[in-house]
């Protein structure tokens, strides 16, 4: 069970009434605090519903071409002066036809592309919020547990900000992830052991005396961090025309990410600004089976998630005993959905499928997710004749190994005519 | 002198009226032509200033969120069903105070980040329009000569439209930039020689049968290509409430960018929609030390650019016999400017700053640019008390080999409060 950390408190002029448990609704006010005082379940931010009914599309889409567009609706940043961040969001939502055709896809699929934030991952999101809340909340050092792009995104932040940072990372991270965090120049600490084991870690330095005064932005400040990701929803919806899709395509790490798309429509339909789809959504989770363990507590029927661990080339999935796993089941079964999960050989397809039909290079959390569309096509989970939405979270330039010895050049030639003439190119 | 090629004309609903000889002024109909038939001079898309005189502020505002909201400004995709384009621009022009205090610079200092377009270079932009006049004028199949980020963006357009792809480049790229090419799919041919070799290969090979059908966006296109590059300007002017900047740092490879980027501040005060700054405004130029024959021109105060073999780490700028270099030239010396060069350590240098200081992880170019700023400052050439834009044409995660021996991990430790106390962490 996760910790619960005292830290400094402060007020906020936010839609956030406060923080309330998921597991026994306890509130509390809101605070550097993830877990409940009386039952240690993780909190998650309440708002206060009144603020929210009173956001109007015009108010929207008046905002920022980034998140912040979102930030009534958001625990943290509505003064402008007050936000940390990069200034991310409002990625491209990309029509995928020739995927769609690929796949046996009749209706429109499109790819939410988030490899095209700030630091080329969607926890740009969940930092810009988190680290936002951990100023206003008085933190002075910003730090997180990280499978790579977390690092990345605090890291960059931080130099942004002008405040210290201090992110820790497995020591076997693909080296484009720690060199992208570590140019940065904060401290940069890589641990001899999995993700789980440094989350571990995290949650017993952030109760120390030395690292009272640092923000871990998936630990002491997580309820902040978490609502970051609903602006995925969000944008997805209004970037449809004020829709929400039929079908969603989400991959899961703690599964955090796919609870807070679901929570994103859910708001959006409770406080008017959209419809509810005739018919609803249906929410369907991917993993990869190196780490598979929410994916595979759906198939058994079961709400107790049974910690791996991970292996496999999806490294920013890879955590082997996930925070929100029982509520992204939840979400899934709620929604009529399905889970599944993809073996690397087909994670490598699905980047080249992705990419060679889209233009869109994803890492390998993308390739997952798309290689997991191809199974609930076939397997008939996902209805082909419905709209559909598949999110990318990462970049692929961050994850080269997973395609470098499938891809390069198709010829290698002499600098002339002659040497052109010998490949072919010149019939 | 580059050769001259026919191809297939077409009409376009575009501003543009003709090309028109950058040497002697001759003027051609739109087609597929780069050089001129009286004097081999190089071409540039000409423009009914009548038409060009009708566009408003309130119309680019209103426009898309990207390079296109310029379309009444350019040569192609004014309908935007026309548009082969992964939708580039609008990048953030990113205040940078802290680095403007690390090199003495009293004023407002920007980055004008173009890591951040689709494909994560500036090439993303030119591409764009490009290949929308080369689909216009009938083109069935996208090619190019490139050091890098022009292939991985041409090969990325040609995924998204469905189009053939074929794209040259020299053997010895950086990884990074090979698998982000290779990876969607098109033909990728190495040429066992320099970029200069690449590009002359390219300037045959477009002159044969089997690339009748071909457009190379850098060669047969190249007039609407370079055209793209203007919306770098327009955009720093958009985004400083429609004015220019008192002065500008742009990385040169062929200098066609900054000389693009002084023809867009020009356009803009000509046909109304920004006031001519007090003073005008000045640009700088920059290169590295292992391919400096503009600099070295300059410094020599000639017109007369004296090729190179290029060296060194700035690979996306190694273009030893630089098509534009008399003209960047001209607009450096017309504006009151200057160039120099960084070398290779300089450039990590430069990288290391701008990521400490900004948020942004910037490849060599970006590096060698920041490097170049730096010198300007101390050598008193630019003045630190006005406004000054600095320009980062492409992405960090695409060089990584630069820093790689340079940045990693500060601590290494293994899993737990003993591990974290033994590394210092913890006092």
């Amino acid at each position: 069970m996760t910790s619960v950390v005292d830290a400094p408190s402060s007020t906020f002029t936010s839609p956030a009434r406060g923080l309330i448990c998921r597991a026994c609704s306890a509130e509390y006010p809101l605070a550097a605090q993830h877990a409940c005082y009386e039952c240690f379940g993780p909190l998650e931010v309440a708002y206060d519903e009144a603020a929210l009914a009173r956001v109007t599309r015009a108010q929207i889409e008046a905002g920022p071409q980034n998140i912040w567009r979102y930030a009534a609706l958001l625990p943290a940043g509505q003064d402008p002066a007050t936000r940390v961040t990069l200034n991310p969001g409002m990625t491209p939502l990309v029509p995928a036809p020739a995927l769609a055709a690929a796949l046996g896809i009749q209706a429109p699929l499109f790819i939410k592309d988030d490899s095209q934030n700030p630091t080329h991952s969607f926890k740009d999101r969940v930092v810009s919020v988190a680290l936002t809340a951990a100023k206003e909340l008085g933190f002075n050092r910003f730090s997180c547990a990280s499978t790579g792009n977390l690092a990345n995104s605090v890291a960059a932040h931080a130099a942004r900000a002008g405040v210290p940072s201090i992110v820790f990372i497995p020591a076997d991270l693909e080296q484009g992830k720690i060199i992208t965090t570590a140019v940065y120049g904060g401290e940069l600490v890589a641990i001899e052991g999995s993700y789980d084991d440094v989350n571990r870690l995290c949650s017993e330095l952030v109760e120390t005396d030395e690292f009272e005064d640092t923000a871990f932005v998936n630990v002491n400040v997580r309820p902040f961090y978490a609502e970051g990701s609903k602006t995925l929803g969000y944008e997805v919806a209004e970037q449809l025309g004020w829709r929400i899709p039929a079908q969603v395509v989400i991959p899961m790490a703690s599964g955090e990410l796919l609870t807070k798309v679901d929570k994103a429509f859910s708001e959006l339909v409770e406080i008017g600004l959209v419809e509810a789809p005739e018919g609803g959504w249906t929410v369907f989770g991917a993993q990869s089976e190196g780490c598979n363990p929410i994916a595979v507590a759906l198939h058994a029927d079961t709400d107790v998630i049974t910690p791996v661990k991970p292996t496999g080339i999806a490294k920013s999935l890879n955590i082997g005993d996930p925070a929100a796993g029982p509520y992204a089941i939840e979400a899934v079964r709620r929604t009529g959905g399905w889970m599944d999960y993809a073996n690397d050989d087909e994670i490598r397809d699905g980047i080249r499928l992705l990419a060679e039909t889209t233009g869109v290079f994803a890492e390998t959390a993308g390739g997952t997710t798309v290689a997991v569309l191809k199974k609930l096509v076939a397997s008939g989970k996902l209805d082909p004749t419905k709209e559909t939405v598949v999110y990318n979270t990462g970049e692929g330039l961050k994850t080269l190994d997973a395609v470098a010895g499938q891809v390069g050049p198709t010829h290698t030639i002499k600098p002339s005519l002659k040497g052109a003439r010998e490949a072919g190119l010149l019939g």
